[in-house]
């Protein structure tokens, strides 16, 4: 039986577009996936960009009306890789036009506008971009935790830090501009800090935030910082910044157990720290373990054991377990209610930084 | 001229009690101090632990009656190791009679303890034993932002993990009651934190925090967690635990500036990671100074470059410094004041704490 | 004007040529190179890796008999991804018929061998794909060293390092068996250290060598190891074993020199540390690079700073670099006399294991 | 029943004096032993340096003719802090007159002046400070490799690198000059990393080295590499620089066997990399252990768990270890034949580099 061809039209001509892109172009070759993807239309406001686009990853058609495009019979998939503020009109559009959407994190810039957005997007499948999810070394900190390998959590902390911002001549693309970007920080870097703790530790039952930004001037924040307890008892820290100087991409969570602890660093991503508290004491000790196979996730996908993947792995990771749960009617495990799970974090984080009080969730 | 000799009394026979006697009986090895150290008599409740210490460490005397200890006109010095809750009224008696105080940390079990301590504490040489302060690759960070290579600070991030308290059967010393403590990872562990970042990065603006005990029927905190502003308009997270699983002593600070990066982790006390971000971009990185000499604080005191030191040296700084101050009139650095300043800030934390507010200091 | 057509055959099916299909579908998507590659043909034994690596990669046809693939008129380019004892056959079979000529690393199984492909192959133009030296790290060390940012080298030290060989039921594939593979740990690892040293190190002058083979019966080197003099006066060893317990793909290499050290490691191949020795004696310390941008070599081609690449990516850049200079008629570095380098130096650690005296070069 | 009393002379007053002097004032208060040290005379060239040291440590006495210290009627123990070519006089006369003789290492300048030593050292108890073997994640690394954790050894390698020699106008002292220091990195470095082979991985059966002098006129080497085949069948890498630029004091071994992997750099000598193959495949990581206790050698002679030791201990262990055998009359451990061992190691490895062939052991 020949794959089912499915049509996609990206939105958005971005970083982020191309790193989807490349992923549609490679999940083929890594997952087994029962669907031909035809990259059909990439619609953007820039012709050259355009162009481009369509030259290096091989986009069919250019178009620079998005409505038209999601409206388009031909068009299976829409994809949003635009910035935060058009997330929203878009995926409504393509929902109701019935096409399969995926979007780019965070899902909206505000949490009524995710749940509106949710709303439409729940009549089609659906994806929303938290691809780091997906990296092996988390998936498999994920399967040592539901194994009762960490044990009863007590701590959960969080850093993703930037140094983006610190150069303000360099800091002036969309995502500085409350308009179009809705917050700083918080939906840049704390959204995928969120997202790996709700899936790696369960809901945040309340939390107190703080805000801070160093720019005059600017609208957004440059870091977000706040302390959290979970419902499972546990207490957590996350920090999200783009003033960490020294730190070029640095997205790390660490979690203490009465069984043992995980640490993760987005910058060595092909590892996973882990120490089993169960071990005889003399010989505990944190383990850097290579989470490249055998036996982990996503090992048999890639390269053989020892030969790291990298960050575009991510998105490729993400697309083929969609893809591959596609046709089962099941729900994507990063999938709607998650990422509006995540948004409703952020709206308490605001909301807390700006009245100064713990809120709950 | 011969050194000044100086009759010591020590209070206490514990863990702490042992590495001050340790100091007592090196500082003079690596230090040109003008004083001889006596160690005259040492104090407790138990005679087999008395006449262990007095072995081991040759104290010339033990003595179970702190109060005749301290009016011993003999003593010039009395140090006191001992619970939290016993500093206070053998820190106000020695100070009465004149003796020159060296008290362990934290200073007091509350601040308007510390504050009566202060009031009588300020008539005599004193020392509070905030030793890790007085680390080389702590004094040398001091050093790199004195001399404005970390630029404006933007963040100051604090963890104290360790793993005492999770096994309940075993911790169940006085540090786990609030009668003797006062507190728990509070004044153990997260004191340090805030000592470091007061020295480091001055004074706290404003802060929320939680605590959190994962013990029934514990009454002092496991962890501490805090959010803080700085005067200098930084922002800050602080997180103290004796749930750290998987951690046996990790004091870490990392300071994120406009010209560059600090990082410090006690567990490998002799380093300090650097970035600075002046270097041109593609050269700069993190280095991992080895804080062992040449041209670092402490290093002409003890060993060559590249032989490193252990726990026991932050005493034996701490002291050596103080010792080499005292006939100068001059305040030590780790004074009085500055312990007072603490205490005032984990004043706050714990108002905070149980308000569930920011609060200003 | 539309990019040149380049018709490809490979040979071979194993995990190396899913590599190198790899790098011919993702070339074009991050280097501008004026061809468009086509995927015409795929050559192999078995006919059902045929099919899957045909369905999976889009080689267009699948055959069974490299000789006639090799002959035909419509392929300008043949890869030979196939064990080491065919390269030879193949690669002068495809040189002799004007083909473009890709040959997976080590170039042969003996130098002489080796000598008699290269005159085949100067011919037409070739790659031989020691594929880590243009790791952007690697590429970055080279480039501190022809800025003399070393200074005059001392010392040169390579381990590579895996733990492949240790499981006797598992080690049984072509890589085990002269009559394939020529040598074991030699060609296979030790082969990609001498490339990384004559890179960065220039000549050899003369070695001295073992070879050890834990396993009974096997006839291939499990261990080899060497000590040697370069040509420019610094010593250095080398390592290379296939029961490196503990260690599933080190490649590593560090220089000491008179102004500064480099040191890379593969398993975190996104780094490299570099220490400044004309920094101030107290602010030297090993700088850990995140080399993916700005100003690193081949970070415009990927992503944004911070955002690592993995494995594959290695191959891409090579291929990337050669199709970049294959029209302007120039040599491509990694390029036919630099393979046949390294197996003069293979060929020399051979002769000395074997009568274990110093060799020259 | 009281200590009995130990009176010590020590020739020497250079660094390696500064620390046998301190282990002399520490190890009491560390280890229990049966004997009271008394610091009773310390003998060299520079009566100013005498004085210093004398005031220093508490050395009772200053003389300057260290054969009629040795035959002092009320010493009892003869420390040996002085040049390696004075070892062999000092100790020979030390043992001949009775007293019990600690040296420190390397024992010789030669196999045939060591033997003789050791057939004068025999009739008296006797230490060759061979510190390096008795820190705890050394010790901890035998008691592992002894319980058959590491399996089979397949692969044992060691380095030692410092930047020492390459300031020429700095390395100036004794150790750069052969009459004194007999050789330089071989003597100075190798004999440690020899040392802990032997300890851990047993003898060496054969060996090939080589040895480099980087800077013109000095007489000694300034590398010494070589590779070796140890009795147990396992192979060996040994390399000792003092231009290893960047490393102050990198001694480090790694050892791959069956079951599992070392690794020890002395620069984090608190530290154990220990990783286990026996464990599931997908868990195996290197562990970074912490060998502060509990259970582990030496932790409960120290501090808590977590509280790191330094240089110094390396020296208060050995004495503690021995000391503590003494009156069993018992060999130490690091005992006069383990270093006879060693200069039989140092002495093939020059034949070798002045040879160019294998030399058997």
């Amino acid at each position: 039986m020949p794959p089912h061809k499915l049509n996609l039209a990206m939105i958005g001509t971005g970083s982020i577009a191309k790193a989807h892109s490349n992923a549609f172009r490679q999940v083929g070759h890594f997952f087994d996936i029962p669907y031909a993807l035809n990259l059909r239309v990439v619609c953007g406001r820039d012709q050259n960009k355009l162009e481009a686009a369509a030259a290096r990853w091989g986009w069919a058609e250019t178009a620079t009306d998005w409505r038209a495009v999601v409206g388009r019979p031909d068009i299976d998939v829409v994809d949003i890789a635009v910035p935060n503020a058009l997330h929203a009109p878009v995926a409504i559009a393509a929902a109701q036009a019935g096409k399969i959407v995926l979007c780019e994190k965070p899902l909206a810039t505000s949490l009524s506008e995710a749940e509106t957005m949710a709303d439409a997007m729940r009549a089609v499948p659906s994806l929303v971009w938290f691809n780091y999810r997906r990296i092996p070394a988390v998936a498999f900190a994920k399967r040592l935790i539901d194994e009762g390998r960490i044990g009863q959590t007590y701590h959960y902390r969080a850093t993703y830090l930037n140094q983006s911002g610190n150069d303000p001549s360099k800091a002036t693309t969309w995502r500085y501009r409350r308009s179009e970007a809705g917050t700083g920080a918080a939906g840049d870097l704390l959204s995928h800090s969120i997202d790996s703790a709700l899936y790696l530790n369960g809901p945040i039952a309340e939390l107190t935030a703080m805000a801070h930004t160093f720019a005059p001037g600017r609208d957004v924040d440059d870091a977000t910082l706040l302390l959290a307890r979970f419902a499972n008892g546990s207490v957590g820290t996350f920090e999200a910044t783009r003033y960490g100087v020294g730190r070029r991409n640095r997205k790390t969570f660490e979690i203490n157990g009465s069984k043992g602890m995980l640490r993760f660093n987005l910058e060595v991503m092909n590892q996973l720290e882990f120490l089993d508290a169960t071990d005889p004491p003399n010989q505990q000790g944190v383990r850097n373990l290579s989470v490249t196979g055998p036996d982990h996730p996503y090992s048999n996908n890639f390269w053989k054991p020892g030969h790291i993947i990298g960050y575009e792995h991510t998105f490729i990771t993400t697309l083929g377990d969609f893809l591959g749960t596609l046709n089962q009617h099941q729900p994507s495990h990063a999938d709607l209610d998650a990422a509006v799970a995540v948004q409703r974090v952020l709206d308490a984080v605001e909301r807390s930084a700006a009245t100064r009080i713990w809120v709950k969730l």
